[in-house]
This record gives C-alpha cells, structure tokens and sequence, in this order.
C-alpha cells in the first residue's frame, strides 16, 4: 500500500504542548504497551505499518516539521517537503510526483491520502486498505472515504452519496454548513469529508499537467512558489464525475481541542502530576520535571511545558487561541532531527539550554554573528569540531566558542550538554551554517 | 519601642512558595506602592518602623531563616538564632535576655512580643503601642492583646476578661475549644489569645530564673539545647495574676492556608499570568518566568514555583499537606544572605544552578568531596577565590572547579552565574565551609 500522510501546520489551540514548530501530532500522549508514549504521528505511522508491513509512507509536511519527523519515525520515512504553504492540491501534487519520481512506485498503483491527526482504531486502516483496493480496480478516478456523522458538525464538508451502500457514486458535494443545514444533510444520509480518497498517480499526474507546466518532481519543487493555491477539493474532487464515496463507521475523531484530546487519553495523567480524590473529569499533561498537584477541580484540563502552563475548564479550552497569540514569546523547546533542546534559563545578555543528541547524530556546522556559547557536557561521549578542529569529549568537559567560530558536536552515546549563550542580541536568526567534511 | 518578632518554622500548606527553607512569612505578594512585592516579614517590618522610627525589632528564629532575613531586612535588624527548637518559653527567653544582654535593652523598658504572620492593618500597630504603654506602668506584669473574635475558631485559645472595658483584668484562659464550646465562650465576651503581649524584660527573667539555671545570654544560648519544651502560656502567661488583656477589634487574620492568603492579596494575578472573562474568584501566583493562562475556573488558586506547580479549589487547599509530604523532592530555590539560588535543571549526574549574588555579598569559602562545578558568568562583575588565587570575573567568563578545591565569588555589582555541578553524588550536604581573610 501507497500511503501519504498529511501533516499539517502547526497550531496554538494545543498550547502550551503545540507552539510554532511542534504541531500537535507531535505531541506524545498515547501510552504504549512498554509504558512509553507515542504521539499521533508514531501512532499512525505504527498502525499503518502493523496492517502492511511493507506500506510505502511518504509525508506531506512543511519544512519545519522535517526534524521532528526524524526524531520520532527515523530516517526511513518518505518526506514530501513543501517548500512553502501552496494550500493540498500543489501539496498533493509534490507528494504524488515524489512517489512516481523519487520513490519509484508505478503511476498505475493506488495511492491514499489521509491527514496525519484523526484519533482513529484498527478499522480505520482496514478500510484504508478497502480505499486502495477499490482505486486499484480502476473503474473511478476517486474513492473518497465518507465519515458516517455523529454530530451536526460546522467543521467539515458533507458528502451526499447516491445510495446507502457501503460504496456508492458521489451525488453531492456540500461545503461546510450551518448546525441546521447539517441535519438537513444528515437526515439525507450524508458523510463528512474527511479529506481521505485513493487514487492511481496517473491521474493525478494528468490532472496537475493540465493546470501546472512541469516534468517532473525536481522541476516541481524548484516552481513551488510560483503555484497557485488551490484546494484539492476545489480542483479535483468537486469537478469528478467519475468518483465513489466508501461508508466509514469507525471512530475517527479530530483531537484538535483540549477537550476532544483529553477524551482520547487513556489515562488521567501524563507526566509529574497528582490529584485528591475530590477531582472529576480532570487531566493532568506535564512536560515540566516539577510536580504539579490538582486538588477539588472538575472538567479541567492541566497542561505544561518549557512554553507555559494552562489551566481550563475543558469547555473554554477551544478560545484560547486569542490569548496565546498574544503571549510575545520565542519557541523553548523542540525536537531536532538529531534529538532536542529545552530552553532552562533566560537572562538578560544569556540563554541556557539543554541540548540533548541522540547517539549517532549531529548538530549542522554552523556559528553565530553575535553570541559567545559555551557547552559543559553533563553526560555522554561524542566529538565537537570548532573551526576545523576536532577533539573527544566526555561529561565534564567544558567547550567555549567565541562569536564567528564554526562548531559542531557528534554524539557517539547520547550526549548532554549545557549550552550557554551569551550576548546583548541572542535570536535564533543568527546562525549560519557550513558544509562539513567528515 | 522594642519588638520581638516570633518567626516560626517552615511550613508546606502553601506549597509550592513555601518549602523546607522558605516559610509562608518570606512569599513576596503584597503590593509595595512602587510596584513590586513585600513579604509578610518586611510588610510587619515596614510597619512598625513606620509608627516608630527608633523601634528596635528582634527577630526570634531558628538558624535557617537567618538568610532570608537578611536577604528581605538587611543586616540591621536583630537577629535572636534558636540553636534548635524549644517551644516559646525557652524561644522567648532567649529573645529577651538578647535584648538586654546584646541590645543593651533597660531592663525595665517595655517589650512587646507578637508572631509575625497574621496579615494586620495600621490599628494594629497603634494597639501594640498602647500594648506597650500599658506594660510600662508596671501596675500589672503581663499585658495581653484579645483579638475579638470573627467566627468561633477551633485553632485558638480564647481569654475569658472580666469586663467588656478595652483594658480589663483576666478572668480566666481557655484552650483550643471545640465549635460548640468556642460559639459558648464568644458567648460570654471571650478574645482570641493571638500570642501577642507585653512585659518588662525584669519580669520575664526572674521568671526565666526561677524555671532555668543560667547567667546571661550567652550563657543561655550554650545550653538552650538542654533546656525543657515548655510554652511561653504554661509556664509563665497562665500561672500569672497580675495580668491584663487589651481588647482589639481590627483586622487580624492568619495567612496560613491558600484560601485566607489569597483573600488578603490586593490583585488577583502576581507574576507572570491571564484569565479570562469567564474566571471567578481566581488568583494566579506564578515564580516561574513561563506565562499561566487560566480559562473558566472558578474558586481556584493557581501557584508556582520551581518547587512544583498547584491547582487548587480554595477550600480544598487547605489540605494539601500530605500530598505535598509525599512528594520526594529537593529543595529548587533559596533565599540566602547573598542573594538567592534556583535549580534550573536536573540531569542523571549533574545539576544546573541559577546563581544571583547581590552587589557587595559574596558566598561562603567552601568545596565539595564529591563534585566538580562550573561557573559560567552571565551579567554583572566581582572575583572569585579559587584555592587562595584571586582573579577578576565579568559576564562570559568561565571558571572551572575540582571536586576539593576551595572557592568563592564575590559580588561587585549584582552578579550572575550558571552553575553547573557534575558528579555521581550531588547532595547540599557535601560542602565544607572554611574561614576567608580577605
């Protein structure tokens, strides 16, 4: 099976777990059987595996998500990078044109794409499986997956299917509506647009030549930003005659709120927290390593992080995004592809960080214009090179480097440090990065 | 005026601002006039040499207050160390044979004694005046201050006065009641006994003399831990017939738990913190420098520190204590003499340290067995002492340092470093304290 996964941006109605580089479905907060947790992504990457072993996964995502996909699915994992947000029709495209042209699968067999975040169960990936089965029959262009609805929902477009059968022709397509018009919808056996549909490359390869001039997936990519944004259902879908919708009743669920995500937690508490027995329907989510302590709450979720700390009754959770908006703050923590880094301490001319390398990774080689930094290492073995010289080094070993040195580390175990920067202008512009010669 | 200040022992039910170092008394959440916040200790202090200029406090305390006083007062108030604790006979002893041995007190001056947490207004210090007006007439050896009661407290002991006049003789003292029995004694025109008083320094040593076998102060402070526990109320307040109680009608109210505090603070929000329009009787207390944002909650206080973070129902604050007993934790922040201290990180083998020293200060000459340090200076200037070597230290210098060697930093202006301590056994107690001539 051909799957590509859409990740999409990153979002603050998840703060303080989402900020501006991780996105939700980077968040862990499903427990795993060895009592570690996973985040959307891992989930779903992990599922699709678990039904088809051999499943070619290729994401569509932007380019800052690049470091936290490695971090959490390994180097293996197909990545489609946008260049930059051309909204899913030029998105689907790169994607398609990188599975024909870069991961060689045949334009003849089924693709489905599906966005990364849904809280979906075992079902799900059998009816993907479904999906690409009924694209690879080749009597429709498009099989889309239609949502059997358990709410009027504003969020989502509707899909009128022709008859009630599992699969069926499209008679209808239906943008978001009013709570009233849903029903109406509903009560004439109509499925949410999930943004899930299966189809052969070819097609979509020879729908995108009649709107975009290029060759192929390189060609593409160096054009990204002079394409047009598009919607996919608005270029494709929509005008598509031939096109089917397969009936979905499993769960799937959009965990974009606290309160949709903390339905889907299997257990109260993540992380460093407790609560008194006087608490109901409370969730505790801690990144931080200190305590927190619930006492007499209900319906409230507990969120933190090196970013913040929320505290909201569940309900409310969904408007927080004016507040975060207007919270004037730099990113303090995040997942690199070589492993992550938490802010610790912020001065007024310094910065402390804790930097953490997986073993076998590496920093870019790079140096800074205007901050001095100095790394103790508190854990580990690796090597650093500063401006060509390269040295071992082990917990206990202080590094400094002045402003303009070129430096980088190596991890060989898992390697800690403590970076300090220090300076009257630190941001995190100021890098510049060199190539490196092993 | 003399005063002595009972400062008692560390407290965890306004965890996490209080710890096993900080005591409720050193929070900083009143609001000065300039903008920035006063803890009870410098709001009592504050105070009373605003009606007395000349006044001379004492501070009666155990050794581990000793810093933050000094940190919070300066060095000019008096300061009488308990070398262990002894309950308030021996404490109050201490305290007064201070004044009059160290202080050069006239032992026939009057002394007031009052705890230094209940949350007070302007009245109440005019009323420890006429308290201490009182005791100097000498017509009577004890003056006690009766709070008239608000609701029939269990946590008091009430005085039964012989008349409802605003000086009256004693009738009789009553222990901490039941509900019932307290509603009865109210009844009856019964005060709260708030431990607040009024004596010649004569009297209560020629009572301390008959109960002690010592000679001055020093003499008492040698031997204080061979002394009986035995309360101030016991041994000398209940047994006395020359005794009166002044009546006292103004605020009086005891800021121990986080319901009573937050109902004393002026602003809802005291550090880094939101809500929005739907919170109701909420406050926010935040010491970490990351945002709390707080949507819905009604009847909620929210604190934290770098000790832990608390979300609690106000009633059910009060009992957080055996939650917090469990929590197996280190102490993560510290006033000291020289400034103050905040653990920022936490690895397998190392510690990472915010260290701030005031202009001036500088730390005790001193090394560790079973650690290494480093000291990464981020802002200000001063020296360090490093195995007797001196050498001149400004923001981005490093100074590293041998588990045994022994150091010191001293302050210049307001100086700040980054600690980094590395070693398989961090502990407080590893640290040896050496004599320094400068």
């Amino acid at each position: 099976m051909n799957i590509i996964l859409l990740s999409g941006g990153s979002g603050k109605r998840l703060w303080p777990l989402s900020n501006d580089i991780r996105s939700k479905q980077f968040i862990k907060i499903f427990k795993n059987e060895d009592g570690s947790y996973e985040s959307m992504v891992q989930r779903m990457y992990r599922h699709i595996k678990k039904l088809d072993a051999d499943a070619k996964v290729t994401i569509a995502t932007s380019k800052t998500q690049v470091s936290s996909i490695n971090n959490q699915l390994g180097d293996e994992v197909g990545i489609s990078v946008e260049p930059c947000r051309r909204d899913t029709f030029p998105a689907i495209v790169l994607a398609t044109s990188y599975l024909t042209d870069v991961m060689k699968v045949d334009p003849n067999d089924p693709v489905v794409v599906c966005p990364v975040d849904p809280f979906v169960e075992d079902d799900y990936f059998e009816a993907l499986r479904d999906l690409s089965n009924q694209a690879d029959k080749g009597d429709t262009n498009l099989v889309l997956l239609g949502m059997e609805p358990t709410y009027p929902s504003e969020k989502y477009g509707y899909i009128i299917p022709e008859s009630a059968e599992k699969l069926s022709n499209v008679k209808e397509f239906k943008e978001k509506p009013t709570v009233d018009m849903a029903k109406e919808f509903i009560s004439q056996g109509a499925l949410w647009n999930g943004g899930v549909f299966a189809y052969k490359p070819k097609y979509v390869l020879e729908k995108a030549h009649e709107l975009i001039d290029f060759t192929d997936y390189y060609d593409l990519f160096s054009k990204y930003e002079s394409l047009e944004k598009i919607s996919f259902d608005y270029a494709v879908v929509e005008k598509e005659s031939l096109i089917r919708v397969q009936r979905f009743s499993g769960k799937w669920k959009d965990l974009g709120t606290w309160n949709t995500l903390t339905e889907a937690m299997e257990e109260s508490v993540i992380g460093n927290g407790q609560m008194n027995d006087n608490c109901s329907n409370v969730h505790i989510l801690n990144e931080m390593n200190v305590p927190i302590l619930a006492m007499g709450l209900h319906d409230v979720v507990i969120s933190a992080s090196p970013d913040g700390i929320l505290v909201s009754d569940k309900e409310q959770s969904s408007y927080i995004k004016p507040f975060v908006d207007n919270f004037e703050q730099q990113v303090m923590f995040a997942e690199k592809s070589w492993g992550e880094y938490k802010v610790i301490d912020v001065g007024n001319h310094s910065m402390t960080i804790n930097v953490s390398l997986n073993p076998g990774h590496r920093m870019n080689y790079h140096s800074h214009e205007k901050r001095d930094e100095v790394w103790v290492v508190t854990e580990g073995r690796g090597k650093t090179v500063i401006d060509g010289f390269e040295q071992n080094i082990k917990a206990g070993d202080v590094i400094t480097m002045d402003a303009g040195c070129r430096h980088t580390v190596i991890a060989d175990t898992k390697l800690v440090l403590i970076e300090i920067q220090l300076g009257d202008e630190i941001s995190a512009l100021d890098k510049y990065k060199y190539d490196f010669i092993d």
